[in-house]
């Protein structure tokens, strides 16, 4: 089976996806958690496939995020080959810059492989994490 | 399909619901939880219905919200063309109004469509999100 | 069906009831969790049952509650007519007035009426809740 | 059935039970949560049997507990009379005195008696409860 | 049985293991999670198997874990006379040294042992434990 | 505490319950199942309240059981001194007189007594049970 | 409250509701399970909506039920006041006359109403009950 | 560790309980089920505690077990040396011999020895198992 | 959106699929139940995902199914248009052929799509279900 | 990876493993059911280990399995290559011949691999087949 490489490692960061879509808020100041069950893309090292579930929770500035284009935007990871910290990583940057929230977070929660499950989380915007242990 | 536009943001608003009524409370400084899981609007989009669960959490100060007539201002939903996020929304600006407590919080649990289950969470008085990440 | 009135509102508060016993505390510093899952009381405006588990959390200073008589004070509620937001904070005020705690905290989760779940939660002593918002 | 009195309510505090035994840690600020389900004893006033689980959670500085000798000091309690909220600080000074942890708490979770379950929680060092509430 | 010597304390610390390796991470400031439901081990005392799931969160820096590695890593425990609580600290220590990650948290969950069940966590950097209770 | 008597075991056969009711069946051949969570009665013997969930499973014929009346009539046991074994063979009996159903089966879940959690199961009409072992 | 008449017996039995519609079956003798979790009608006497879920288990023969019509059948009854006995038996002869299956048996399992859960249940083709007790 | 001898498989057979207690049966062809969590006696060859969950499934004749007598002659096995094989069948007997029902099954479901979980199951009357496979 | 035709109905019945594998069984009369939670293909009329969970329960006679293999056939409906119903009965016949079992039973557990969820279950040999109902 | 061979499925099907005991039974007619969850061993072809589940439920005759050999017996599984359908199969061999019950199940429920969950069932004596389809 081939080694992790720096083309792995960075493989599917710039893929197409199709574009996320807002409609225009009409609430200050509320929260919305969104669960998409059916996440599916490709492992670049083995080609095999990986699933997951992917939740993203957001606070709304000027923008809700349109359901049904989220929706199309996920089916789009298909046939994409990248690692699932990079996904989950993709995925908050795209929306951040779509939704423009006041604060975001992103997580993947993976299937096991080889008997190992991962989740990953990715926040908007970053804790200042070098003064503060958990 | 019909595209998200200004009009279906702001359907349901302001749609006549049956009003809130309370009773006078007996005891200070004490919270109240309500769990209604009937919840159901139509799609402004689709003319498709939606199905939800909201629950209520306050802190009462001089009222406390008369449970049967909280029953039929839910069940007025049944016909509005409205968005889960203004939904939300919307019940809290009726609640704090009728209710005046000291906080409240309101949150829609809504059934998956498309694959896409949605929570959407709103509270009283709003915090000061602008300095505080998560 | 008859509409709540002010003797509704304050029916039950002052109802005899059996008396709650302590023994004496041995250590300092340590806070006890009582469940009741059997508590039911009386609709004062329908007249019908009503159904709810009943918790205490406390920490104690001189007195501990004497289980059996505590059963049968929660017990004594069984043909009082009180709304379930007086039940609890009168629970609470009782308790604290025979066992003299640090603390407590009472919450009374009662079975859905119309379709509508409550849950009531009183603390002793209250927050101060007019600058901290949730 | 007899009242509460002095006796019951220091019964067990002083009784024999097997010598808990230790192992010298080798790592530094971790932490240790260790579950007994099989806790039973005997209730100082009906003489009927208590069943619990027991939970100790400590973070150890010189010393870890040793498995075998910690059961066989918590099988020990089978024929003492002792209420449940003096077994759960009984086990924590005990606790305290052969491992010398940094910090250790001890929660003991009863099976229901007259359909009232109690759970009691102690912790070492105390908390400053006077000035905070929860 | 034997007793537990310095022998037993200290086995498996040092024992040989497969290395673990790294892939280099592409955004900065998430969170990853690992769950790893196979551990096992011998007991260094009795001979006899221990299992467990062993659970790794942490924030990297400028690598990721190999999965496939980590995984081999894992494995090797499966001949290596080692405590519990050893087992998750020295995990701990191998995987900082590998991966270099702002902080890290490991957590094992075993299976009981004479009806005890233990959980073991260890976490990097330490926090400051002298002056602050839980 | 006083013992079992005759008159305890007869106890509540033939006290007076509010009437349960029928609307007329519009289909042939199927099945209802009904589940009502909130039984209260009272031991003849030692006068606390017992608790329960009662399920009746039934084939409608001519009639179906009107749920507003079954609830009426179930409430019914709040004052009523019965064994129950008694009362779910009773239940039983009054549903088969007033509802004539093809077949019925009443099923009482009992909260635990004394650490003892009892299920009492009749149906109509009886299997003859002298043949066959389960 | 209106009490139950032959007209509130009958309701609905005949409403119009959207088609059913069928695709070719490709294969014999297999089975299918269909769970539609978002059924609301009206309860004819009250005027109140009733919620349920319900489930068609089918053994298909020369056609397959196609699940977007039977979406918006199921849709069509919103709007219906039809009590739940009569709405599963209705969706049970709907569904024979337009899929002709082998068998199929249709179960609403509906929300609490006054404290009462019902879940009716009836299939096709009726099996011979006068000689079989459960 | 001794081994298992004769002495071993027969104790506590014949060892002394307190007497199980009837009540005159009021109805015909109806089961009762009762659950008893806290079983617990020793293991002969070991010394150990053994704890267990026992169900009793009976169609009472002309008696009912009385459930106080039941729970004090379960205590009993507190102190007794008995497998938990013979435990489950020694309560059959008993049970049996007090109660004269039509049939009864007992069900001993053990707590893990040795990473290891026991259930054991004995009904009366017998079934006849040589002709036919499970 | 485009409406059934009969060649939606027939799509990806012969679709090119990896080819099952098998080993030579060591043992007469037991049973494999295997589970595949990650099923993924293509709805022919849409072109949107599903998802599934298939399970295989086989009596073996000559061969087991090799693992891998099936992991590979089951990968490769990825890109397959076919309806859910089809699937399943299209592994069971390509099982059947491959690995020539006693017996064989496969069900698909369907994801929801427009809030219905669907089970398909297939089997071989047939059951004639022409004089049986359930 | 190496592909299937006659050694691989006949691997571990004579390795030697520790001896089952026995003691003798003292009642007629009554089932054991055992669970043991920690069944490892290593796959023949990867050297990976698989984890499970084995449940033993059987009828005994004359002897009880003795289960502190049975654990041993278990336990020597940990490094033999064996094929789980053959792992299970053996287990009720090496059962039969030792215990020599009237009827016995085993059942090995493993851990995922690939994705794929496998669980193998095997019983004594055989069911005739050929006739009955399930």
């Amino acid at each position: 089976m081939p080694e992790y490489t720096t083309a792995h490692a960075k493989a599917g960061i710039k893929a197409r996806l199709p574009a996320l879509e807002c409609w225009p808020n009409q609430y200050p100041g509320y929260e919305v958690m969104i669960e998409i069950p059916e996440f599916t893309a490709v492992c670049p090292r083995t080609g095999l496939p990986d699933f997951g579930l992917v939740r993203i929770r957001y606070l709304p500035k000027r923008w809700c995020v349109e359901l049904k284009a989220l929706k199309y935007y996920v089916n789009g990871y298909r046939e994409v080959g990248i690692f699932q910290e990079n996904a989950v990583n993709r995925i908050l940057e795209d929306f951040v810059r779509a939704v423009k929230p006041v604060r975001a977070v992103v997580t993947g929660e993976f299937n096991a492989r080889g008997g190992i499950k991962t989740i990953v989380e990715a926040r908007y915007p970053k804790r200042n994490e070098t003064s503060q242990p958990q």
